[in-house]
């Protein structure tokens, strides 16, 4: 069954500098059809309040993501021998019109989702992430594991404009696409607006983890209770790269200080193995800002990490489905 | 009279790295009130349709005003002596959406044309143009002496999309805020969308002047053309800073090789010398883009040559007044 | 009462990038009269022996400020609410005569302490500190709580000059401007020049915590005996930005590897809460050697941290001075 | 005809930082059958011997020549109408092993020629231009016009190494894969060796105009002069980005003050026109030592510049074969 | 005894800015004669299979070397006082002739160790190490302390090359310069090419200590293991930067995500106190991928950090000797 | 008689980035002794009154000057051929200390010249120039010809300050240094104090060419004036790199648009040929302002260019002397 399966480029045979750029050197292809997960790029960075830049997100992740090679060093996973897994290419994005914007990202992940494929997604802007529950939840709310420095869970943006970088969460879950209950915010911090910014999110249900608990806890305990929170049913994951410290991540729009390590970033997401995933992405890498393309490259292995959680839970439906 | 003129701070004095950061270390004041020329800053990008950046252009051109001094070393103009000068601050601005980015622009700078200041602006993309014209061409269309690289008389982008930063002139056209016949467009270049690209300006009027034209005229040439055709009515000036060379002026959005030198734009724009110019802006200064500051120092620096051409335009337009 | 204290701008209304640049979007003041704290700078790099550039940081350590909101998200102080503050600009400074520059900071500061008002000043280079405490410390002598990699408690440099940024603490001990015995410096690490070198500071009775006991012992434990050493007493906070890994903070004058993270620092900023600070500053931050603004974001993070601290503790001398 | 060639993006409907990088937005195919026009990057720098990277050289090209639009805005030339272009992708190379490696890439180009294709190849460093010419002029020698700083006609290096990017004309020549009396080299500029360097390359025939030259006398005269040696014969171009001052083209391997303007080489590139181009290429572009992508612009732009010239040379080929 | 011992150029009498750059701040001496520790710099990175830049990495640890002192904080040790050391500048290189470039590495180390002294390299890509242990190693196999990302014990790359900075140690064991049982590596990690990729070097008796098993063990742990492993006999000490987090050590070829911190990799190399270090090196520092020398500024410290463990060993030989 | 020249290490021998890093790759002697030109480096910025960095200048001058070869292309001058050069390191600084400065650098100059050679100086601050003459005018004041932006002619800096990097010429005229009739500046522009900010200049008889009339006669008609002007009495040559445009050379503490052409730099330096050329300077290059080394790549070919023209002079001296 594998044998038909889009492999990547080996760079042991073809050197991580040659080639087209691709997500993680595996082929390009017109549609998500046949393909178990999708890696989308969404170049739009609509929604951003203060430094805009996350547009130019996906090119650089693909080229930094040339550094992926085939197997995962913990966990053994092999991704791409056990899910179909290819680049579908950049979503159209319109970079002057929000709510055109907003229209044509829902599009574009709906026909990824029509073609039976699970989206995994190169942001672009948090924003991002609203268009893309609103074809993933379409059907029902999803609960979401969400790692971030901020919320999002804002109301109002420079007097009466409720579609920000800042907003995506309250909006989300004001159209039903988010299950509140079985949403968990990891990595929150930084000067906030005021004292009860969040009182809204936690009023839904929400939970949040900020970080100075994290640093008590530790990820097992956190990704434990996270787990719990998102349960047995459809969930998507959220990885905001300013949730990694700016020093780790300065490619970014609002850096906040005192963030997760990426060590500490890459044993949660691992631990993310188990839950039913319905959708993934990494967003708010900002090129412009970035140094070294450290942050593209942070961002890349996310990518990876998520893939390969993502492709051990298709392996595993896949299983159930044949019994 | 000129005592009472706002001073900037001397750099033999305070150094230029300390103090509050103002265009030209003028002070800071709320309104446009009493001054004859304002710099204001338009901190606004809405309109890009590539790499957005602009919106950081008035921080950071304040940041290299600072290396201005009191007089023009050709001219021996000094425009603080003759003309009451200040730094009005940036006009409100919404990242976010663009028809209420385009009205704040309009109202802040309407503000100071009631004031009975010309505005000298610092953008912001090319489309900060559009709404300052709304403001400063009211009642009348104006002519335009415009530098660039680009002619920004196209029609529509990313389906029907009627403004982007590079639509803005083919709709001022359109209100009736330009005067085609006495507008021209100097140092345009680079490859084109297609060949009839420029087709409709010329048919409304508009001369252009193509880099190569440039470099077989010269500046002096070119620049007795340009103030015949804007003539002695009210005319605005534009500059672009990608009409200069991507190696002086990397810090923008839609670099084309070949462009002017700085030494060639300051000779042009000394030139402009004589007009009746009821404002001005530099634009399209994007500094995530830019290197070691060289863009905003070269925005900074024909902010000042513009305003000793300016600072001669009030001070003589007052002398014809007290005859 | 608080409804007359200067508030910050609102970043959800005016978006972080627009607008005069200011400590944390606070107002300027021409004076600090009136103030609880004045957020000076102090752009002087004068006692630098390597790497000059402290004499740019209050600039840009105000632009990156722009990323501070109104609220501690662990606190939940509101320093805004219950102090007044403001920035007081930055004080006059002399960058080729280091006599006359001395004098110029003690001036400034004196008169920031002879309104009444405790400052929390940006760098400069770690001899600025020296000035500041004969204003602050004129009276009497202070503690001092000290984070830095180095102990600036050396001699003499190049033959017999006795004021660098290697030397400020000796001097203010010799000067009677510190009480060693409630001095601590934390962080100290890295190579010196020879193993006595921190005899001179241990015999006068500073504690010096190495970077190898902090880890060791956690942030919680050696800020109990910082606070213990300090006392109740009138007490100085010095946070040279070295402190901070070179990693995470490259832009300074002297990187030593090993260093906190910021979270680290963070910690134990916070840990300052209950002392009687009469004066603090973030020192060393040299932006041309600065990554992205990287340690201007960490210097400003600090200050925002110090502020918190400071503004309850203003708050709670209030309220003594009430009852 | 024309309506079954491959077109570019439309950056007016698609963004220009949206979609995969390919050489100015067109198709990525598989083969170079069916074309007329082949643009291969060939990634290697095996032969530099000083500072490496111009193996990065095609990937940031592809990403700036996102910047090309469709016609050229002087000669009116739309090279996309008139022949049929596309992106073949990187030719294979070896990093590690210089006689593979050149192996490798003769090979590659082979495959372009035996389609039928001309290739316009970007490098790479300047002793890939070897193996194209084996590739290219395998069964006669071809005239040259070389734009460079330095005549690429040494002998040895480090002992006895014959394969560098200083010696690719001097083996070219001696393979019988040139015609010398063919051959002209323009903006040799620099330090040299022994004041002896360049008399083996002018005993060939080979005529070299320095840059004080050029200065002297202007793009015209020296390309009047270029065509003719070149003649009506098959001839290769080859521009070393080197050629440019390093202000704009600072991104490459041996960088010499006082270059053309790229207005200049613009200039000279267009003056190419009429000859029978049978291959040309832009190599040394260096990514690593590229700032804000200037060189690669540079580059990217030389490209399409080269490429209108080739185009319009197939389209009059076709035309006459047709009669 | 130590009175005739080369003593680095003292910080606090002549900055660290003048003067040639060595190796911190020793004489350059034109043979290793009459030394106990020769630093030594070997320019050459031809083993590189991704992005080069290694060979300029001598000169940036020369540079970045300047902010060592004389004494280590920790430890007490004074290296410059309990042995001879000094800069013999870089080995001849061959950077476009791999089989060369291996043979002159080897000889120039030959030359090191038949005068007595051993060598402390700075690289260099990690194919260095390889003549390097065929210098040091001659006689008989020795153990080997080796902190990296990857193993580099893979077998052929690009075909049938067995030469690559990913091939090394496999050579070495194959030669028998190793002796696998004595080797440890420790901080292995990032995706691999395949799950079995680091089984050979298992079988041959190699302990592998990943990331993973160090973040459960911690530093002192792990290496109170590896002091065992490497036993009594002759070691080798091997340190890629690339151990080092990428975002502490951005400037190398091949960054891997969730690397050591500087401080653990401080504290590990503090405790190979007690073994017998035959030579030592830093490689993969690759300068033009660096961010503001902070990649050299650590390679430069854990060179400081690696002298002070051998001239301690050096120290403690001659006092048996002397027994 | 040249046989006993020192040489610069050979680039296709020894690649350009290995070995330590000299001027032009000479060696480097304790003593001017038996020199005729002695290359010196003086890491001083003790006069800048804005942006510090010029004390790293030597340094990054070094590392760049090894892209220079043996023989001009021009003039065919082999300087080290015809006169004895070598680098004889720094001189003595003292960065906290600006008289303690000024006295060293003369003195080590003194010894220089008291040795016999000429020292050709890499700066350093234009501040150095002045002790520079100090030394080398010592006897009778000399001519000099001048490139710069600025006249650096003030009088008093921060109040009552007479040393900084923008009076050095007014106070060597005042000490006699210098012979005013005998000065000529070329490249003067800028924004200006006030209007007759150079009128003290001119009326001591310095002539003053700024870059408007450069532009008009161009380099061979200035610079037969400029040679007219020095004469045949001893002449000293300062070259500050900001006379060239920022663009070019960006690393520089006060950058003015507009400035020469590298190209045009070169052509003026070499029509300094057959003046008596008794020392000489290249002096503001900034590293921490650079842009990948752009300037000092500028000031390292300058110096070449400079050499070549002393090393002439020195020649035709000794055939005088022979004769």
């Amino acid at each position: 069954m594998s044998s038909n399966f889009f492999q990547p480029v080996d760079a042991s045979a073809v050197p991580r500098f040659a080639g087209l750029s691709t997500f993680m050197r595996l082929p390009a292809v017109a549609s998500a059809v046949g393909l178990d997960i999708a890696l989308v790029g969404i170049p739009w960075d609509g929604g951003t309040t203060n430094r805009a830049g996350a547009r130019h997100g996906p090119r650089e992740i693909r080229n930094q993501s040339s550094l992926m090679r085939r197997a995962h060093h913990v966990s053994g996973v092999e991704p791409f021998s056990i899910a179909n897994v290819a680049d579908v290419g950049d979503l159209s994005v319109n970079p002057i019109n929000l709510m055109d914007g907003l229209k044509r990202i829902e599009d574009g992940i709906a026909d990824i989702v029509a073609a039976g494929a699970i989206p995994l997604a190169a942001g672009g802007d948090h924003l991002t992430t609203l268009p893309v529950l609103r074809a993933v939840a379409k059907d029902r709310p999803v609960g979401m594991v969400h790692f971030d420095a901020h919320s999002d869970t804002n109301d109002r943006y420079f007097g009466d404009n409720p579609y920000t970088h800042g907003t995506p969460f309250r909006r989300a879950i004001e159209e039903g696409l988010l299950d509140p209950k079985r949403v968990v915010q990891i990595g929150i911090r930084g000067s906030i607006y005021e004292p009860g910014e969040h009182d809204w999110a936690v009023a839904q249900g929400i939970r949040i983890i900020y970080m100075e608990e994290f640093v008590r806890r530790g990820a097992a305990g956190v990704m434990e209770e996270a787990r719990a929170i998102a349960g047995t049913g459809p969930t998507y994951v959220t990885f905001d790269i300013d949730c990694i410290d700016p020093s780790m991540a300065p490619g970014t729009g609002t850096p906040e200080l005192g963030g997760f390590t990426t060590r500490e970033a890459q044993e949660m997401v691992r631990l993310l193995d188990g839950l039913d995933i319905v959708g993934a992405d990494v967003v708010e890498v900002a090129p412009p800002f970035d140094l070294g393309g450290m942050t593209a490259l942070a961002g890349a292995t996310m990518m990876f990490e998520l893939l390969c959680v993502l492709a051990k839970s298709v392996q595993e439906a896949r299983a159930r489905e044949i019994r």
